[in-house]
């Protein structure tokens, strides 16, 4: 009988703990052992470990966070530290590892693999979706709708007051949830890092923009979402320059950790349940190396070198979209 | 300069009014001019329209319902309704009608486009999701939203008492709800009509899995979701069946209409817009006779015939996921 | 040390968790220790119970349901059921026992009282808030927020369609979840049992208010919500009558289930935490065969039987303000 | 026929709409004539308002922000403000004004009352729950509600990664939101002004309950609500001091302007239908100079100058589960 472990890794992302039971309810349907590694993967370094079981997945699917904890895990990334990883996993019978995580979670498996022979299979949990090779990852949509509903409400206050409202929005280094959110909340612009040149086009961008829709919409608000790390000297610098550009009041709004929690909406659990379940099909399949994603409806098996070193392109059809509904920073 | 006209038609559903708003603010952007007509086809037999502005479409995206309303319209199924109708946009002078609605409106459209010479243009607005040639519809993402989150509702009761639910919801004659929603709120039985065969089977397959998940996972409450119209002789039917057969007192809860209202979640938001935006870009190319959708992140235009003709089946990724993780109704 | 044991029976309501949160949380402070007998009455016949430790605590005070479980005891009424119960909780040295619930709870504590020398203290634990003694019950605020969303929810297809809905409610026999849900949803109408005379006042009420809101308002959909067990021959009954006098269509609703369950509102979790802390004080300074509850808020300690021997009037604040914002069948 | 007034001003809240809506209705079925002024005090001083009908509130209960607009109006406070204002009301025969807001709005409203012989009556509108004379403010219930909200998403992170959270709610100078929003997300440690004594004791309290929480309850994460403009130096120096002294990173979240907006809550629609109803009542019995709240369930009416000359103290029920379930920064 095969043995799998299971941990979540990097920043947690809602629809993790529905992942962890698609794991353990496939594989106790097709009489797997299940384990879980505590803290990402200082649990493996150090034999942190619990056992899971079918009955303990019962009303987890719409839980934020994860039951087996997360963590950064610095020294990991040296050579001594996956053997010891692989001493353990060994120890442990283990036959193959499931990493829920980001990149940085993904080339820690990859570079765990170089040590240890076992399979490796990486399933994309975070809510950036800034992994190549899968249409969505797991925690993106609760994302998105956390920012959509947060901005929703400023709005409120923006037309109550007839103000100019900059929203930060988390995402690293990728404009995902910056993107949906700003389409989906009816924003009237977006400055994402894909699309990002410099600081006098963006702002120019803003003014007559505004200037536009105060002019042919009527509009009394202007809300502005922005990705996080996208503006050089930060949200401050900008709203400074927009004040005294506009010679109005700019509030500024950081979303912050809000994002990155709450129960998952449907579409993360059913991702997370699809991803789960199916990467116990893969490991029986014999595969590893790989992530787990879902690309048109179906699942694929990506290489895990590929996920980061691959970037992955903003959604073309929402960009689209943009291009008539919502102002960005670009020519 | 052309002019556009939009209507909703057959049941609303939550993302209607994001679509209208989007094809508003791409005619304001392309200089085009948009009229809606009111009450579906009614308004096209009555001349009941009004010019939609750009600025009356602020603070609608997150409006469930629809703003030009909607009907039933049995009589333009005859050849006279679509000769109105057609001498009524002659009149106006429109250059496209847009219609928003399901595969009933959609067969109108196909009708009224024998007895008229513009463009006519379907977008797939229905929480049942049973419309083929786009993967998903308007309105279908919040359906789903709803009946995950009054499942983890009833979740909470039948846990504390220990019960059987039976919860009925909506799709009229197709399973996407019932599956989708089943998968995301951790239901334990799915009854679907695409894999639904005989009440026996089925019934035979609920009480066995009833007996395992109590075996296994120490389950103390069992939760089947029903789609509408799929049991012989109703929901009552099948309750008095399941508690001659378990002995146990079970309680049907019929989601209802619950389900067709409510504002629409981000991803309803942004398929209406991107939908509503591309219909603008696919009128301007001459399109017409289409239904545009959406498949695989891309824009589609479908033959209106087809949306109707073919059998669209149930997201196969999905059902591979249920296959492990809800017990449904099928060999 | 003293033993403190506690049981949820009846209905569940949203918010028993966050009241055994704080019954063994303030235990825990006071160094007195807690038990949770499961299944309401049941576990304390059958000596079916757990500790119950502070870090068990932890992630609950948000989840609807009951982690001990609830249920029915018909045989609880019994002289022997309380003999045995008796026994058992002096074989587990109980000094003191919570019961949170409804009236038929209280009167279940009340009848154990007369066969057991430790003291007795009742919580008021439903959605229906129909408890003499106390402003708000457990749970009541939940239950307007859910059927709010939902009465919202149907508005938004009610309009598109101008259509009469009506809505039934839970409540048992008292109609605070209809009075305040209608108010609060802008219903048109609402029928409870406290201002309901006949069927044919009722029924002119209601045609010649939605006359009243077609000429005056403009109304397009009507909204009528309505108190479970109010209407002689039920909710189809009323229906069939409705569409014969106005010639519309009239669709029903029923909310069901999904009223009891979902995660608390915070003043359902702050109610349960004021009284769960407040009820350990009580037991402290020697109180016995009260229900501890808020009235204008402060915590008052009301004798049990007078929770169900005294009619608790609708609050008459809502009704005034009922009187112009909401039409009732009353003269 | 008398003619009624109304403006929005100060901060929006959720449930000034429900307000606006209760007052119109109200009006119409009394057969009282009612408008708007819009901007707050702004529109009474550029004589900027509208007529407002019974049939353009359908649909606005549910609705955050105010449709009649907000400002703050410094200049207002000046005599030549009110006679100006003074002779606007007179020109447009107004026979009562209902000011919606908070204490600046009220002191306004006090000053205005100098200079006209109408009828003033203030409504209590903030989410700061900071006026004296009423038990509940409209917008408290919503804002308290956004806050727990977020605390629940942020508690999933802090869980999973087991860190210090500090997150920062509003309340302007008092501690309601704080203390409501810390005792319904089953925060750790509160800081609110009411409480607070030294930086020195509210660190040692918060040091000592983090390891009291470790030790007794197995606790991974510690949150800590803090209400704005209590900390001398601001959050960040919070922050620093709490990394400096347990040696963990300690993450700050602001809540920002989100907490401003939003659907309100039943709770808040339902206060503010009753006050807005009763003003009415109160203009017809000749009441002047007075804010119209609740206390106990009862209206009751405040002179004006009372709601901001006396302090009102934090729900003492409250403080009391607090001094049970969350530490404060109190001896």
């Amino acid at each position: 009988m095969k043995k799998i472990a299971v941990l979540t890794s990097g920043g947690d992302a809602p629809g993790m703990n529905a992942c962890i039971r698609a794991i353990v309810l496939t594989c106790e349907r097709l009489k797997l052992k299940a384990y879980g590694y505590l803290h990402g993967y200082n649990g493996l370094l150090q034999q942190h470990y619990k056992k899971l079981e079918a009955k303990d997945m019962h009303n987890l699917i719409q839980r934020g966070g994860t039951v087996l904890h997360s963590a950064r895990c610095l020294e990991f990334k040296t050579p001594e530290a996956a053997v010891v990883a692989a001493k353990n996993l060994n120890e442990l019978e283990i036959d193959a590892l499931i990493v829920i995580g980001g990149d940085g979670s993904f080339r820690g498996a990859h570079h765990l693999s170089q040590h240890w022979q076992g399979q490796v299979i990486g399933l994309p949990g975070t809510i950036d979706n800034d992994i190549y090779g899968t249409d969505a990852t797991i925690g993106y949509y609760t994302a998105i709708e956390t920012a959509v509903s947060s901005i929703d409400k400023v709005r409120d206050t923006a037309d109550a007051f007839e103000r100019i409202f900059l929203i930060e929005v988390m995402g690293r280094h990728a404009g995902f949830i910056a993107l949906n959110a700003a389409l989906a909340s009816a924003s009237d612009h977006v400055i994402v890092p894909e699309l990002f040149e410099t600081t006098e086009k963006a702002l120019a961008a803003m003014l007559e923009e505004l200037q536009y829709r105060r002019d042919n919409h009527g509009s009394v608000s202007y809300i502005i979402v922005i990705a996080e790390n996208v503006w050089p000297g930060g949200l401050g610098a900008l709203v400074s320059e927009l004040e005294q550009r506009t010679g109005s009041e700019v509030r500024p709004v950081i979303l912050g950790h809000v994002q990155r929690g709450g129960s998952p909406v449907p579409q993360d659990r059913i991702l997370a349940s699809k991803l789960g379940s199916h990467a116990i099909q893969a490991i029986i399949d014999g595969q590893t190396g790989v992530m787990i994603g879902e690309c048109n409806g179906e699942p694929v098996a990506v290489p895990l070198e590929q996920t980061w070193a691959q970037q992955k392109p903003l959604e073309p059809f929402c960009v689209e979209a943009m291009s008539q509904l919502v102002n960005a920073t670009t020519d």
